[in-house]
């Protein structure tokens, strides 16, 4: 299975992104808004692994509220499957708790979800498949 | 500048192999003890992404000693540079504080130093350079 993307809270995002051009020569190739989940999304490409920095635009945000808990830094991990229903079923088959009922849109166009990290090692694991292209008007 | 590795700590090596090799379909390719670190090293290739399971074989090793605090999980990224000690250099010129004084022997044959978190938004960070060949006998 492909690691998809790495997922990092970032507390300071103009700091973040100084680092990133300063130290490793890397600018994002893409932001996106994710009004749902309350966060900008800095898309950065570290040689062929794709790296996200996550910046809350709400309080109420799962970014934010990681950030209250445990500081800035890395936040999770998401693996590409082709199935997002299909991986939950065996998800769920496996005893291990997704933390939605089903796929939703995440950043990307993908269709996620995320599996609790106390079920998996202590990493926040989210699965993204290939979202619906847009429907024809 | 290119992603070298996620490094996971482990709290339960078994459990978590076992999960990477059910709901992922991964196997390490390499397992290699640490001694000055501590630590026993899992190698797993997500899809052209390599990552370290991390395993503490000392109580003092620095694996140990996040799990106590943090718990397991998400641990560092470490990035590839040619050159170590030209990496600590231009890292401490941008103010930064290397947790060394010098780059040391890692896992893998590397040549490693880490940046302090708090340093590099949360995340501790690892550069990491082709180690020298052995000597000739």
């Amino acid at each position: 299975m492909q690691l998809e993307h790495i997922g990092i809270a970032s507390a300071d995002i103009e700091a973040d992104l100084e680092r990133y051009r300063l130290l490793f020569g890397i600018a994002p190739y893409k932001v996106e808004e994710v009004p749902s989940e309350g966060v900008r999304t800095y898309f950065l490409d570290a040689g062929g692994t794709k790296i996200e920095l996550l910046e809350a635009t709400s309080a109420e945000s799962a970014i934010a509220r990681h950030i209250e808990k445990r500081g800035p830094g890395l936040h999770h991990l998401a693996f590409a499957v082709e199935n997002a229903d299909g991986m939950m079923e065996r998800v769920r088959q496996q005893g291990l708790r997704p933390l939605s009922d089903a796929p939703k849109a995440g950043a990307d166009g993908k269709l996620i979800f995320f599996v609790h990290p106390k079920d998996a090692g202590g990493v926040l694991t989210e699965f993204c498949a290939p979202g619906k292209p847009p429907e024809a008007e």
